[in-house]
């Protein structure tokens, strides 16, 4: 597979507007599965398309034989949603290369960074070669939505999946060439809030004064989850929190991440819990990030209205050892104490997932990390991420086998952001990383 | 003049969608002036379309006698926007009459009282009659937006529009049946608050807890505007506010107005600021309402976005002796001052008008009373209004002259709402109040 030929197929699998949380998009989305599972099957492997009660899972193997390590690659072709359209360079799900990055909704996370393992996989099985593994490819469409299917999959397929290592690139390096091992990430845990008032949008000059307005009492129950200094106020909250260990500590402050935090932002500083730098409050501290917030009118000019109702959309994440479903017992009771009469609310949970954290100088960590070196060159750098990728702590619970994210993203990728980029060289690197890390593997 | 025909040219008027806050109705705005002014041209009057620098003022005039008493009739032809669409039971723009109520937007803010009006003032013209006094109609197309371009319009033709009284249905009645003159209105004073953060919407995991989020930051600053009690906290802003007088107090407490506020918004309770009673807060005290809010994802399901920016559309309701320009300017102080780091805030001015109030004990108001009182009969109920309408401070101040303010709407009519409406009694009962008023005022 020539270089030419796999940046080809990538464009051909970014075309679909592959979006799980949005239901005009599932049609979609399987299209995108069907498409996978046929260019698995055209490279070699027995590919699959299986159906998880939402959208479908796309396996693949090659012939296994008993003498040799399994790898289980996990990767997702679901995207994020590509709103504020009018942000977008160029139509999301039209890629293009500009500068050397392929631009498109999923470029970097995670069509892009998937498919440069399949087309590593892919050029060491052309012309009759072999793996030096046998090999799982789990691909789902899920990822974006919390993988809700996933867990119950795993269960039921133990043994076609049963595996020594999982192997994702879904996370970040941590610069441009920068050989990268994620050996945590945080967890997550979704509630929307609701607050209702008056039956209907009243006129503000003949109720204003007298009726409490929707939008007041959320922005009032909101300001309460924080103090001023940016640490969370939830009772409870932060009770299971593990410490950062010392040795975490020393290596994080000399990785000059701050820094590249507040470049790529664009922010006009950096901000957050005191006590904490900027990186080990992205990587090692819980949030409670509002998402999004709606109510009354948000058109042109002024409308004098008494909202009836208003909403948050709000994400925890989470860190060892918190549980996802005390968080969101802890926030909701905390909302229901703080929330103001005169109004209603209704609290709805969404995805939750535990956070993840393994000792990345045992099991195939150091056969990882000399995989890394062997293809970027440098020195490993060995971090935790803020994001969230729940189904690593279900392989463990479900599997029994701990999971390696080489992460081939850069931080200004813009995941989940208009403007998705995946540089082309990375595109390249990760096809060789799947070459010598499945090498490492299979001699570890 | 029939009272079909009367619905019936009530409902051609009804049909255009004269939103003056929407650019893309500009034209529809237009359309609205040109037919009322063909309107009043028809029913014998001299009536043209003038330019004001924004949406037209529809002028129309009898043959004056210096002998006369000349009364100015205001009404504004545009409407409010009507969104949320969803919740209207019929189309907006295709009147209909439902249980004995015309149901449109602008049926009752402000179309269908004025129009009562004008079609009094026709059946006294029919067949060669004449007016008691000289008469000035002026309908604007700007109210819904502040009036901007109406002070002006005042001051280039005091000569053309001078008059001893000017008199305006765009108030409520207390209830059904019930007589009601308004002496007091509140004045308003809009601003808008954006707030930046990153330069993008940026992943709430790979930086969420070191960047600053823009949601939460206004949430927080909207939270500090009032206290548990609903008491305003921002520093001077209630300073200048006239205390209520001993008579009102008493005459408002046996109106029974609070039940009837409970039972039209639908809330689950009534609120607001402590040491007042429900009506007391909207007839005499400011307000400082959020009528919207927007930032992030609001679609379907997660989008898990630290956003780049939020907003919220803020209106105060004033009372005397407020100023406006100043009420803005300790309220745009106070959100600076509260303003946390991280993200940088952009304060807009809307539109503004002082509150109103004059004796309804002298002048003109008894007069105003008398004529209510032949109209509906019973006691006259003599009230403040919540709502503000910043052109009858202006008639004072440049014409030199008060307003009568005699509402026909209800307070379930839904003014500004989905569902708007306007009883068909109202409208009869408009037409036979012009004319016994006109002959009070000649009288008095």
């Amino acid at each position: 597979m020539t270089s030419r030929e796999s940046l080809d197929r990538l464009f051909e699998y970014l075309r679909f507007p592959s979006i799980s949380t949005q239901p005009e998009h599932s049609a979609d989305v399987r299209a995108c599965a069907a498409w996978l599972s046929d260019f698995l099957n055209g490279i070699g492997l027995a590919a699959g398309v299986h159906e998880s009660g939402g959208h479908p899972i796309v396996l693949a193997r090659n012939s296994h034989r008993a003498d040799r390590r399994t790898v289980l690659l996990y990767g997702h072709y679901d995207v994020q949603p590509v709103d504020p359209m009018e942000l977008w360079t160029s139509a999301p799900f039209d890629p293009v290369i500009r500068d050397g990055l392929i631009a498109a909704r999923g470029a970097t996370d995670n069509k892009g960074q998937t498919f440069a393992h399949l087309c590593g996989i892919a050029s060491a099985l052309e012309d009759g070669g072999e793996l030096p593994v046998n090999l799982v490819v789990l691909i789902e469409g899920e990822e974006e939505i919390g993988s809700p299917s996933l867990p119950a999959f795993l269960e039921s397929n133990r043994e076609q999946l049963a595996c020594d290592v999982v192997v994702i690139s879904d996370t970040g390096m941590l610069g441009p060439g920068v050989p990268t091992l994620t050996y945590g990430l945080r967890g997550i845990a979704a509630l929307e809030i609701e607050v209702r008032g008056p039956a209907i949008d009243l006129h503000s000059g003949i109720f204003g004064g007298a009726i409490a307005n929707p939008i007041t009492a959320l922005a009032r129950m909101l300001a309460t989850l924080h103090d001023d200094h940016g640490a969370i106020l939830v009772p409870g909250f932060c009770d299971a929190v593990r410490p950062i260990q010392a040795w975490e500590r020393e290596a994080w402050a000399g990785l000059g991440h701050d820094a590249e935090l507040l470049r790529v932002s664009g922010a006009p500083a950096l901000a957050g819990e005191t006590g904490f730098t900027p990186t080990e409050r992205i990587w090692a501290r819980p949030t409670i990030e509002i998402n999004g917030i709606g109510g009354g009118y948000q058109g042109e000019g002024t409308k004098t209205v008494l909202p009836a109702c208003a909403f948050a959309k709000l994400t925890c994440r989470l860190v060892p050892d918190q549980n996802p479903d005390t968080a969101l017992d802890l926030l909701e009771a905390h909302l229901r104490r703080v929330s103001p009469e005169g109004v209603t609310i209704t609290l709805t949970r969404g995805h939750s997932g535990a956070a993840y954290l393994a000792d990345p100088h045992s099991g195939f960590g150091p056969a990882a990390q000399r995989a890394l070196q062997r293809t970027f060159g440098g020195t490993v750098a060995l971090i935790r991420e803020g994001g969230s990728i729940p189904i690593v702590q279900s392989f463990l619970e479900i599997l029994g086998v701990p999971t390696l994210l080489l992460g081939l993203a850069l931080p200004d990728c813009n995941a989940h952001s208009p403007n998705e980029t995946f540089p082309v060289e990375n595109f390249g690197a990760g096809q060789r990383l799947n070459r010598v890390l499945l090498g490492e593997i299979a001699n570890a």
